[in-house]
């Protein structure tokens, strides 16, 4: 069984692809082969009991959508994109790799599908964003609740969504979408991103370093870990396709919480050394472009379906303890 | 002032350009030229008082739509679509139409605006559909219910609408999307679409022909008059986009009413003779198609901003005699 993740080489994909390599299987069947794609290669993952084969190209341009499914994967990942951030920045890119791209790899199915009588018919797992919704929000964003992103990057997925939802109605694959929550706690350093301080401010303190809040502890934010987000893409893999229905694109479980019910979190898990490397620093831009974000979500479809995350933030602070550092605090 | 409407051979779109030609104004301003432009060429109005230019082209291939749009019309309606059942039924047509071939719009009037360092800015009218939601509905469907279409064609109108807002939250051009009822009493010969009956019972009774009736008559669906059509075309035009705010595509008034009450409106409008001309002839085909669709909606924002519909399926029906039958009843 053949598994394809584009995308993979982004924190999500290695994540999902050490989570493969670990269970050797996915949905009941031994994974034989995964061919991992990214615009640069990306890192095969140790001891994978699976053949293992790593692309670098720029799955947007002409042709390589078809030479990516040639080999008709069973289970395509389908995680590349170009953040907020720079979607917003580079209008063109974004649109591209993000919506262009996306099409192009869900007609390349398509043609596959098509030229195989229908016999060909992959799960696609699509990762979408709560970026598809824009304020003002209901206090919990609801799973009928309109798609009107405030970004281009939300617009982009919001299209994906729609599209993936229509070739899968057309029989021409088999699709689920997930709207990923904000991932929390992110490894790695601190990024330039706007969300990056929700991250910043508890793996930082973690490590011994200062990290910098620049918004009020009473923001409120949407939240799931890293391995909440690999459990939501292997489930999505999973799931009955029958049980979702025509509505593919499913907002994802995640937590609520406030700044300060981080902060709380981390001093309960860590105590008040650590979360004295929190420093407070207001930055009106951060400030402005937080308070046009979800805040709070009603997840109940993908609840009933089965999708499972954090249920308190010392929870999600405890993975990250486990997951990245081993169980050991700075 | 310079006016380009895109699909001007359509019913909406002639029906459009006469009244345009009536008033010689838009918002306020004098029409001095008017771009017709469809897959067959438009007829031009008789005693417009502005120069018309007619046009035919297939305005998705590949230049059309920079050739359309190089002369900097003030307003674009854009009108042009492939109809529901045959979008669905030609997957590629679909699609290059009624999606590429808006985007290349789009994108066309965005290359303008930037060469014109942002100088250029035209209010851009798109038609969308009440299609562009698929059922299970609320009892009324609100501004803020989401988009999931069970359709291609509903699915390429809400990329559109997603496009459309994202391109006028940039800048690029001001638009506004109208998501129209179901236009009834269509004037023409009956046709094979799904929903031709809603006009059929009431347009052939009252040319003393007979009609089929294929559902049953507590059938609910929202309907609106070719003349409310052109005036939401007009005051999509004329309105001010502040007010419209972000969220740019609105569901139009309409009346929701069952067939029914079409007829028994049409028994007091044209008596008992005129009634009896529609022959019950169920048609389990249609009755399943027509299941899935919209059947009202409360469109709040819309009535807030000023657009108007007909309140009662009579005043529908005195609209079609008026506007159609010089006032006669056969």
């Amino acid at each position: 069984m053949h598994i394809l993740i584009i995308g993979a080489a982004g924190m999500v994909g290695r994540k999902l692809t050490e989570r493969l390599a670990k269970d050797g299987a996915l949905a009941g069947k031994k994974i034989t082969k995964a061919t991992l794609h990214d615009v640069i290669e990306p890192t095969a993952p140790a001891g994978a009991p699976f053949a293992v084969t790593t692309l670098a190209s720029d799955f947007s341009a002409p042709g390589e959508a078809e030479k990516l499914v040639a080999g008709k994967p069973d289970f395509i990942f389908h995680l590349a994109a170009i953040v907020s951030g720079e979607a917003e920045q580079d209008f063109d890119k974004g649109y591209r790799i993000n919506l262009t791209g996306s099409w192009n790899l869900f007609e390349a199915i398509r043609q596959l599908n098509m030229q195989s009588g229908g016999a060909y018919k992959p799960r696609v797992v699509f990762t979408s964003s709560i970026a598809v919704f824009g304020a003002p929000f209901p206090d919990k964003i609801y799973d009928e609740f309109a798609t009107t992103p405030l970004t281009s990057y939300g617009t982009q997925k919001a299209v994906g969504e729609l599209l993936l939802a229509d070739y899968t109605r057309k029989g021409f694959f088999d699709g689920v979408g997930i709207r990923l929550p904000t991932i929390c706690v992110r490894p790695g350093k601190p990024n330039k991103a706007a969300s990056g301080f929700f991250s910043n401010i508890i793996r930082e303190p973690l490590a011994g370093q200062e990290a910098v809040l620049p918004v009020s502890e009473d923001v409120r934010h949407w939240h799931a870990s890293p391995r909440s987000a690999v459990g939501f893409l292997i489930h999505a893999a999973e799931i009955d396709g029958d049980k979702v229905g025509p509505r593919r694109n499913l907002s994802m479980p995640g937590l609520s919480c406030t700044v300060g019910e981080q902060i709380e979190a981390l001093r309960r898990v860590a105590g008040d050394a650590v979360v004295a490397r929190i420093k407070r620093e207001p930055d009106p831009a951060i400030i402005k472009i937080v308070s046009g974000w979800a805040r709070d979500l009603d997840p109940s479809r993908a609840l009933a379906l089965g999708f499972k995350a954090e249920t308190s933030f010392d929870e999600i602070i405890r993975v990250h303890i486990e997951d990245e550092l081993g169980g050991k605090i700075a």
